[in-house]
């Protein structure tokens, strides 16, 4: 309550929030009385946040979090999902890679090449790319799909893609493993809704202003519907520093295994959008307790038609995994 | 060129640069040279960008900004958007006002008499709505459309209602006279190209962290796809600041109004968060030389199932409309 | 308190709550109990924030805001800050104007001759430049001082000037009317402290990320010193917005009115970096309640030492003036 | 150039950078023509910036990065600067450990066994406290200089304190073997300047909303005034998330490693501000190829004058050291 709220305003409070099915208690300070509200927020559509425009009231503060099924509580053992036969969120690291956009066959299938080689695990692709300009490369599509699609079957790795239009949902479900949404769909709700009607696991990553908590309610519309195989990607976050251009957020990382049992891996490329500290910020994201990697790698990034700046030579790939090895073996990881 | 670029890679780069059809001019500094591009980008799905993984490239620095059709050279004078009869971007202020969400047929009707009688021009209101928490109230849906519809028939004014789905895009047109794209789905690309396909304007809210080039790429998404009618709304940031719910941006007013021929209004509403801010800050658009406003307004914000703290009553909604009129002709415009 | 927290663990958080002389209330709800603990925090060395680290404590939230002298409860009327005989705080809007740096003679008193003229009330100029470059120009320092001194006697305006160094504080204060502290040192607490010593008003600027109870912090630091003439400049915040030099922050000015009785004003030359916005972000400072502005006024920027982009030609702070009159006797306001 | 300048226009500005002794080359582009300007700008005190302000010019983007001294150019191997015998920079790491603020003897004493036990290299402590509120526990002063410098004798650790006030700087120069300039006056060139007089080394903390470049010619300040031993520290920055006290930018390591010479430690206890994430981050920082680590430990964080949340207990602390270990080993480096 603000500090000269009256008995009657206090009362008034106190009425409406019993009328919502909450204890009040109030407690008396030495400036302002603050009403407790004691009950079960989550399901509620009617929410106290309203009661900031009642007489009197200063402030409405929430004591809990607002995310249930995404909760480390709900399993305190972790998540391991499983991704054609991928596990992701166990003591072996989940390294995705390929590149940013599928291009053509053969770009797709030296990439898969490379990826197979360096040791990673699952191969990633854009078929259909968010990009700022409607005049930028927007992917090949349906037949980039399938092109990505083809080249993880021939080297026996499960595929990835995102999803941006839930028009395309049955399609991508159908030829890729695991469907991933993109950062500037992180709170497309009617998408995140459908995908938890899917029966593929979902890479859901975070958005460039998501606060975590949001980022786990963002996972919640996924669980809420049925889906339970959602796995966080730490991507960077939007910030005043322009030298590169994401901050990548890893506190994230040991925040959301604190408080969820959901698996977490991290973007370094996105994250750093530099191709030379790609390799420094994935050691540095498996050191800070990710459960995996997803990195950018083309054939020849200076022929890519995204993102070039940031994705890694074959050679520059197998570099990585190769400083990775003895990292994850410190933290008691495999790869 | 980094410093050390040898004069092998600076040639490497002209021939490439070539290869993209721009022309290559070399300025040869005192600790570093700079390969100069000339060409038309916009259109090219190659991007100089991409040079950047090139051996001897520090930067790629882009100098034109990226928009066209968007562009105030395309239309100096500006543009004015007709909507059901109402114009956008002329002498006579826009003020679009009504409640966060459609709760009801007496709230939503309350809401339209408060807003006729006060002198507002359209009239809003939330039928599906993005919300954090898949627990909270996700809007009335098709019903809150057509009570929308109604209300805003039987007072005479036109009706604005977010989309946030493409499968809606068919009902809501018929049924709403403008289109609103909500922060959230500031970059939901799908969705804006599917809406550059639709006749109703749209009304496109800048997302809580994109930059004022890339809203104006969002909005060439809509327009390149041959709808011509996009009112900019601005709508407050995310930012370090936690007093506020968001910090608006006023200063993307006159910036926008330099740069496009679009035109601009401003949500003092979920730019704040705060009610008692809303009517300063709606005074302060208008000098800033903002088109219009689009203002929360509830008969009762006490009892609203979302946004409660921002939404103002029927009387300040009044007071707001008494304040803004002299500070119109201060700046020359009218309500 | 956690959600497995034992009855121990509460126990235990009880007794160091009451040692710390504040008393408990335990507030048990459906997942976890909460520690209400009521007493005055303000005064003390003993933060309960520590209790973060005990075993069962899951987070520590303040309810209370932390400012005390600065704090509007203390002079619900508003504080009007006298300096050189100009109020600042009043109906009328006090226009403190001139060059960001005092650059020669000429300069200085070509600005005083432009400021008068328009009907500015106040002269700046910096004798102390803070710059991000040691090569940059550093100002005139002691002798740029004396000049601003003599332009302002000339002319008739109390003059303004940063203070950089707590060394330089003796002779600033004999021969200025206010003192300023910049963005740089919103936080240099050494020197706030000694300001609070002084018998000047203090025109204190807020930092690039200064939250607004931070900034009202700063404020403390000089108000319990002993000086009460402080007055606070909004001059934008740092964000991911890099189209303008900063982010006017317009929301802060209508919420520090609601928070504290010390005056507000906006510098919207900082505030965006582009000579072009300041007109329009100025008179929306008015609008928004500012109590005035501190705009930057050169004979000529082509020439000017340091941040030629934002300053205003004579001419053109004319006709700022021009365009802010109606606007201020539109929200009640006079020049 | 504007898309519209006129060859007039070209020419005036042509004249103007001739003027200011760069070479000017003008490049004709299919909508707008570009003025290229060779010259040293560093040294400069006219800025080509103030161009911003003539007509017919649109933007003015330098190119260079204007750090010098600091650049890794000047010394590509790095540079290894000695603290009391200990270095900073080699294959070697750095860990500073120690209190935040020294509350008494007992307490200093305390840490510096547990940070001497556990394997640490130099021991912090502050006596001079920054705090946002001027009623919070400002540190012990000259006293608590005193009893950490015995602390450090006592166990063999050089010391490390903070310095607030240029004022202090003989005494605390005399009594610490470095001095560490806080985030908050991380611009505050006054002191930074002095600082480069000075014969200890320098630990030079990243402000709150500090850009990379600008913590560069922070160093510079330093630099060139003469003194050559400087260790920057990346501390957190300011950004929109809320769940951690600052979002620790490991980005900043790898890429100022790429500019800079100058050694590149992480506070993990600033930069997170929750303990238990403490450990994760020191292990991601070095990882990520920092030369070391700063890191608060007290012997009863419960009890701590400040900051307790963050700090670490003496076996939490030795918990870190051995899990470093093996990730310093992992990335060639040793403890």
């Amino acid at each position: 309550m603000k500090a000269h709220a009256t008995e009657a305003e206090i009362q008034d409070v106190i009425k409406m929030v019993e009328a919502l099915d909450y204890r009040a208690h109030v407690i008396r300070g030495v400036e302002r009385s603050v009403v407790a509200c004691v009950g079960e927020e989550r399901g509620e559509s009617h929410s106290l946040q309203h009661l900031e425009s009642v007489a009197g009231v200063d402030r409405v503060m929430p004591v809990l979090r607002p995310f249930k099924l995404a909760s480390r509580e709900v399993r305190p053992e972790g998540s391991v999902i499983n991704v054609g036969g991928v596990p992701i969120g166990g003591k072996r690291l989940a390294i995705i890679a390929g590149p940013c956009a599928v291009e053509s066959g053969p770009q797709v299938e030296g990439a898969a090449d490379a990826v197979k080689r360096a040791g990673g695990h699952l191969l990633r692709g854009g078929a259909y790319k968010p990009r700022t300009s409607p005049y930028s490369f927007q992917g090949m599509e349906d037949e980039g799909l399938l092109l990505l699609e083809n080249a993880g079957r021939r080297v026996g790795l499960p595929v990835v893609t995102e999803i941006m239009d839930a028009h395309d949902i049955d399609l991508v479900a159908d030829h890729a493993d695991m469907l991933q949404v993109g950062a500037r769909n992180a709170q497309n709700f009617s998408l995140l809704r459908r995908l938890g009607k899917v029966k593929n696991p979902i890479l859901l990553k975070r958005g460039m202003s998501t606060r975590l908590e949001e980022f786990l309610m963002a996972a919640e519309y996924i669980l809420s519907e049925g889906n339970p195989n959602v796995v966080l990607c730490e991507r960077g976050i939007r910030t005043f520093e322009t030298a590169t251009r994401n901050t990548l957020d890893l506190n994230a990382v040991p925040l959301l295994k604190e408080w969820t049992h959901l698996p977490v891996i991290v973007d370094p490329s996105h994250g750093t959008g530099i191709w030379s500290l790609v390799t420094p910020m994935a050691l540095a994201s498996i050191a800070a307790g990710a459960d995996g990697l997803l990195v950018e790698v083309h054939p020849d990034p200076r022929t890519a038609l995204s993102d070039g700046p940031q994705q890694l030579k074959p050679e520059r790939f197998a570099q990585l995994m190769a400083a990775l090895a003895p990292v994850a073996t410190a933290v008691g990881r495999s790869l």
